[in-house]
């Protein structure tokens, strides 16, 4: 597992190339509610952290020679940023049909786009690393990754050491599992809480049964909250076991409806995968310990019709239309 | 005049209270571009920094005392909020028939609200001053609220002394009075130009006249960048004639069509008032110094239903209903 030290190293290797986000009193929400805005980082998510420290970890040559991934979504777009300040080729591997929106943000930050057949994203990813020297840098399931991720701990414990509940979101478990291992090194008595869409609680499921059950494609992909729809690897779940404290599940409306508020009355930008933690703070206290909270957004990546359309449904004060659509 | 020695106490006194908020790489909307993102203040705007520093400079028994305003907007919050932290009454004298959304707002806040005849805000307020032994904090025409602001301006020169070009909103004009002495103090060579809608341009007209020509409130009323109505006084009139470097107006479709890239590209709730500047930069660049540039987001507090129209009018490629509304 990853230590502390590890996470220091990291906050090092990003120091001036991510944003350090503030922590923002969200009074309106709750008065001993803070957010931790990563969807003001340069990509639109804390991914930005993990994908550099991950390069500049790398040896100068491996660096040079290039990396590969096969994420279509924040990651694939952090590394191609990342890559592109310090200086490294990156290769993101796409599944034909992606949507082009995705293709384009993410060639537009100069990386190299190969689209295969989505079947093939692996052992094509892996053929290219071994054809032309590429590292592979993976969106969770690695150590750099998590240690960088783990900076947006590290920056909570130094700017509010009095806190005593930090809401993470949990997807593949790469966040989650660098912030409780920075909260926990330097807060033991800080709750570190995961928060997941009921409708993707693979982590919670597998805490519960105390061993890693993935969930299927099928399951994981009815949420609206596209930055959470991964599984754990055992490496991410090895971390989640041994240093959460807990984990909430949301549904699908009461992430939909948070993200309406977020806009609202903090004046952000949040994606589904990244209200879940808001969302727990405002639908499920009683599962939660009381006292001064962090939840960390996550990321801001949202359709913009989407976001209309949940700001409309809030005005008109009914349900939000996604939520029975994704829900049912 | 006030000094950079004004704007570091202000400094001093703001601290733990006002966000030290980021500046975030703008690179989707340009490579030399950061964004200051006021728009996530705790009343959701720059105002509660000098709203702060205000207070902080009362004498402690005229701070037990209380204070009184009669803005009815983002100062009139600003103030709430701040009174409540610093334990200092608060009176908000509104207008009747102000939103009822902006009088519950600052009455959450725990300000007591007096509701009065428009055209006796001014005199109601001196009468329940003189009444009640409470200080008149104004929005802008003040050296302390113009100190407070001008923190805005020290942080930026902090975080990017190599900082080139400050975009910043002029309104009444204790932002632009506060960034401007402290970046010119700190960084001569680095141009500081202020922002107005077209339609409020009266900080323009009299900078171009060389006298303070105060526009009439129907003028002035045409924009929708509701915070930017307001006439400069005499006091902020004498600091930008003395150390702003040039000013930009820019049109309504300009503001409203921003509005919605920011939102979009940069994930920020801004509202007209905080997007100006931001517009600017796209649509005015022949007019501005060239080089890295800041804008300064002022602030996000939009009425939710008008975000959504400009984002679903952004994605079908449209004019935003609101500009011609407003122009014409």
């Amino acid at each position: 597992m990853i230590s502390i030290d590890d996470v220091r190293a990291a906050a090092k290797n990003i120091t001036g190339i991510a944003v350090r986000t503030p922590l923002l009193p969200a009074w309106t929400i709750g008065p001993d509610l803070w957010l931790k805005p990563e969807s003001l980082q340069p990509v639109g998510a804390f991914k930005v952290r993990g994908a550099v420290h991950a390069l500049m970890s790398l040896p100068e040559e491996a660096r040079a020679a290039g990396v590969i991934t096969h994420s279509s979504g924040n990651h694939g777009q952090a590394l191609a940023y990342a890559g592109r300040i310090v200086g490294s080729p990156v290769v993101v591997v796409m599944p034909e049909g992606a949507p082009t929106v995705k293709l384009e943000a993410t060639r537009a930050l100069g990386a190299e786009i190969i689209e295969v057949p989505p079947a093939e994203r692996e052992s094509r990813t892996a053929e290219l690393a071994a054809e032309r020297g590429l590292t592979i840098i993976p969106p969770y399931d690695h150590r750099d990754i998590i240690a960088g991720q783990g900076t947006v701990g590290l920056e909570i414990a130094e700017d509010l050491p009095e806190v005593e509940v930090v809401l993470v979101p949990v997807g593949g478990g790469g966040l989650a599992s660098g912030v409780a291992t920075a909260v926990k090194a330097l807060i033991p008595n800080a709750a570190v809480i995961g928060v997941e869409p009921a409708l993707a609680g693979d982590a919670a499921d597998s805490l519960a049964q105390g061993e890693l059950r993935p969930w299927s494609t099928e399951d994981r992909y009815r949420t609206v909250a596209d930055g959470l729809r991964t599984s754990l690897s055992e490496l991410t779940f090895t971390h989640l076991r041994e240093r959460l404290d807990g984990i909430v599940t949301v549904s699908e409306e009461e992430i939909l409806t948070t993200v309406a508020l977020l806009a609202r009355s903090t004046r952000l930008v949040a994606e589904p995968s990244g209200a879940v933690t808001t969302a727990a703070y405002l639908h499920h206290r009683d599962e939660l310990p009381p006292g001064r909270t962090v939840a960390v957004v996550g990321g801001g990546n949202i359709d913009p019709a989407l976001l209309a359309g949940l700001l409309i449904a809030e005005e008109l004060d009914t349900p939000p239309a996604g939520a029975g659509r994704v829900a049912g």
